[in-house]
């Protein structure tokens, strides 16, 4: 049974030990790590010994934001916190051993699992580092470039650089704050919402002639296969958030990407406007998410996958 | 020559005629409707007479910020504000009879041409829509839904949704204080900063595989021909910002679109990364603009034309 925290009383909790490790989340995105940079960096602050573990698995890009908060090899921390994992299962394989020993978890889901023998959970919040910026100030330290930069990376991310229906005046308030410390959000900006590789492009123009539409249009399915990403010299990041891109086409309801796993074997992302639960067509088929962004996997082959996601969806329909 | 005026010395002079006409720049924008729309509702509120010129020469777009707010066809107005028009020339066809009568303009361009009786000037803001927010508030008047909403518009034109690098801390708080009155700031950011229509799809798929790329990846120019247009059915809006669209490129410093005019008579647009002055590549063919995003028309064969400006940006260089 984990206790849950206010922002005052997980800043008592953040000057009670000595030796922290913070954990970011598998797949790791710009508010796991920004939250955990800059939470560590305040921590060290404090006179804290403070240190973010590794987490790489699928891109270089966060890289620059942890390399100065890696801990040494044989660091042997007192006091695990978990940043931004709803649940242990988001764990790395790297980190997944500490899924039973993490002393606080600092959360913005509302699905969190309150899994952490504390937890500081504030789900109206656009991104877990909000909470990171309160208890900064909470703790009473000075919002320098080197804090204020993660954070804006968190913000940004989480927000879709404000993009997003999640995006409330608290949050254009903070990322104020943070622009005031003078820090180059230009530079995020571009790396993270404007910037594209050329194979992303490349990527985006093939799939974009294969696009099934259905419905008169207003679902999108495309499908990426692994012969496309070869021929392409495709990384992982390129063919990432297809399905977000296919319901931004004007008139897509439904946007859904089916990317070859196997033979037979498919893993299908989902992504709804307002009114469509894509979190209920994807539990059909063992999956799960929110409400607006699910997935799961579908084993048969590709005309029977398609074929029965378009049933599923028919089903769902009064909702729609 | 213009007499410059204050925030509090504009208000003053806002309440001191009855009836108000607004003007909106060519090729109008989220900024200079935003602005006009939000202005209108505030001078109405004051219980003035006040309507919008009508402008909607490219785009239906704009149609539902403005429909309550057109002019019948006998007004006769006693007091003219331009807003976000930085030159009369840029005023319409309609419109540029007005040119030497323009009582006040409200602008954020530090290019304004001081044109007007009376100018409010503030280069260092984001957004002309930022002045109107200063305005409404040094006139005392309430932050409704309906004059948050446009306001809303015209601020997140200019930023890009707060991406570009003119964004700043007040243009956050600003519109924090917007969304704070409840407008549906999701139907803003999905119509004008997420939804693209198939056809704009299709222009950019089709774009992309034609692209010429020269100095080692560094500039990218894409070629808009007519029979493109007419075969994909693209109307102006599908092939607009296509140089900003190159520049999203990762590597490419300089995003160029050439689009066909007339025989052997090219429209060029020009967007560059910091330190590549476009508005100077540009100027040599009696072009110009900003900085980072400049134009020119270039008469000649298109391969003469692509050579002429590879030779400009090279002979540029030392600025790179």
């Amino acid at each position: 049974m984990t206790q849950m925290l206010t922002i005052s009383e997980t800043a008592a909790l953040l000057r009670s030990a000595d030796r922290y490790l913070l954990l970011t989340h598998r797949n790791p995105d710009g508010d796991t790590i920004g939250s955990a940079a800059a939470l560590c960096r305040a921590l060290q602050t404090l006179g804290r010994t403070c240190y973010v573990y590794p987490n790489f698995s699928r891109t270089k890009r966060y890289l620059p934001f942890l390399e100065d908060l890696l801990p040494p090899q044989d660091y042997k921390p007192e006091f695990i916190i978990s940043v931004d994992i709803a649940d242990p299962q988001l764990l790395t394989s790297d980190t997944a051993h500490f899924a039973d020993a993490i002393d606080l978890c600092i959360d913005h889901h509302t699905s969190n699992k309150l899994y952490a023998k504390h937890t500081c959970l504030d789900g109206d919040q656009a991104a877990c580092g909000i909470l990171i910026f309160q208890l900064i100030a909470e703790l009473g330290l000075a919002l320098t470039k080197e804090i204020a930069f993660p954070l804006y990376l968190a913000i940004t991310t989480d927000t879709g650089c404000f993009r997003y229906a999640n995006t409330n005046a608290f949050a254009l308030r903070v990322a104020a704050d943070l622009l005031e410390t003078g820090i180059d959000a230009n530079a995020i900006n571009e790396q993270f919402f404007e910037l594209k590789s050329k194979t992303r492009f490349a990527v985006e123009s093939r799939l974009f002639n294969e696009i099934r539409y259905f419905d008169e249009g207003r679902i999108a399915i495309s499908v990426v296969m692994d012969q496309m990403i070869h021929e392409l010299g495709a990384q992982d990041e390129d063919v990432e958030n297809i399905s977000s891109l296919l319901r931004t086409i004007d008139g897509v309801s439904i946007g859904i990407s089916i990317r070859e796993r196997a033979k037979d074997s498919w893993r299908v992302s989902v992504r709804t406007s307002t009114g469509i639960n894509a979190s209920r067509i994807c539990a059909a088929f063992n999956g799960g998410g929110h409400i607006r962004a699910a997935g799961c996997t579908i084993n048969s082959t590709l005309d029977e996958a398609i074929s029965a996601l378009l049933l599923q969806i028919e089903s769902e329909k009064e909702d729609i």
